[in-house]
């Protein structure tokens, strides 16, 4: 593992760090920022998921996150949204490919070998971070739009990793919408039933524990309609008694304007949690 | 004038308008960020200056401005850093040309029918943006690296014109540093003595009014030695008894996590003045 960047931010350190992932077969960048409370003690972990066409750099250039972590006493990660490099299988799409992983594991070729982004992101980044840095096994998630996505389905699929998840912009049901249906058809087949387990509308239905889970979603979000549709999560929450805080956002649209605007909240929900 | 971009941010609005430049004679793009508080009042405006390479978005996406803007009731104004188009001269370097501007007016072939960037801060714009928004006339000023030279310059060129100035990292005596030397020969010939009305180090000495003036630098910052020297602005003050406040910041490097660091105490030395 190498440190290819390190930057003082608001008292601490913001991070970005290159090494070769197992579960992925390539070599992964991701960010790390770590609060200045490090000096005393070891600190709990938001990890941070994005949305298509993201590296490991928009949240930390654009979100201005690291103020609340700071604050809070939270160490941020946030990985790329799809293994990289030469060797790793693509297409001409935003929404496909890299950039696109979904936060999945593949069963399909020809993305099986390196499209392992859930136990990436579950299981593998986790316990090099525990085991690197001055952090606890105390974790938090959110993401945006397919990293929100992600956020809800590794946390529901997942009970006891996690102690409060959020979104921004959530892909809630993938598999009622064009961006998940083409995804989800390409790497992990035609077969609907496969689908279900990286679906959060679908997880909650067997979902074993409750955690504090927070939604923020912009009512001027140009994909709110098509692809976003909280409306789905909303009721299958309700049909399995699972409570949810899901806010409208009057004015907001998808972009990382609306992350800055409430990732504040989202901090300090996730700080309560992970206390 | 044509408003492009507008996204909803902090309760207020992010916008980005284009709008042809007597001044520039050529057409440019301006981002303004329109506190909450319009809706009730109108509010002063804090002008940002950014630095070599950039446009009117590099502030605006990065710097989390808008947070503090929004609680303290005051609105953004950030220009682009030269005039654009494809008849403006250029040079083949980063440092010269286009996103160089170096907020003068140049007298020089092949640069002084576009280059006249301190016209277009200190008068049109404000004269715009004061006739078209509900922002009352009182004015500060603000930058980074190279546009940290430029609020230096502009507010000790134009006493009566801003109410406070601050700079990141700015460029403090740009004639006797490479950036600088290689601008000013340039855009203003080669008589060193044309190069002081564009110095702030120089400006200090016949200053007529006492502006709150605060610098951050940090002692990471790669060009620190070479080309900042804040170290000459600071004897410079000291010499004409002009009060100023410069702030070391340890470990912090020229990056926009360093301005996101410190712009709330950037936006709150303006608001106090702005009040």
């Amino acid at each position: 593992m190498e440190r290819i960047e390190r930057r003082a931010c608001f008292g601490g350190w913001q991070d970005v760090y290159r090494h070769h992932s197992a579960a992925l077969d390539c070599s992964m960048q991701f960010a790390l920022y770590l609060p200045p409370q490090i000096a005393e003690t070891k600190v709990p972990v938001l990890y941070w998921l994005s949305g298509l066409t993201c590296n490991e750099q928009n949240f930390i250039t654009k979100a201005g996150a690291q103020r609340y972590a700071a604050e809070h006493g939270v160490a941020l990660v946030v990985p790329d949204t799809s293994p990289r490099g030469e060797d790793v299988a693509d297409a001409d799409s935003y929404d496909l490919g890299k950039g696109a992983g979904f936060y999945l594991n593949a069963t399909e070729q020809p993305w099986l070998r390196h499209y392992r982004m859930h136990d990436y992101v579950a299981q593998e980044l986790p316990a090099l971070i525990e085991s690197h840095f001055p952090v606890s096994d105390a974790r938090a998630i959110s993401g945006h739009s397919m990293g929100g996505h992600g956020a809800l389905v590794l946390a529901l699929k997942n009970p006891g990793r996690y102690r409060s998840v959020s979104a921004f912009s959530p892909i809630v049901a993938p598999s009622q919408v064009p961006w998940g249906e083409k995804a989800f058809t390409a790497y992990l087949g035609n077969d609907r039933a496969a689908w279900k387990q990286y679906d959060a509308s679908e997880l909650l239905k067997s979902a074993t524990e409750r955690l504090p889970l927070l939604i923020d979603q912009g009512d001027a979000d140009e994909f709110l309609a098509t692809q976003l549709r909280p409306e789905l999560f909303e009721a299958a929450a309700a049909a399995a008694a699972y409570p949810i805080t899901l806010r409208m956002q009057r004015g907001y649209d998808h972009s990382y304007y609306f992350v800055a605007s409430f990732i504040g909240e989202h901090l300090a929900h996730h700080a309560r949690a992970l206390r």
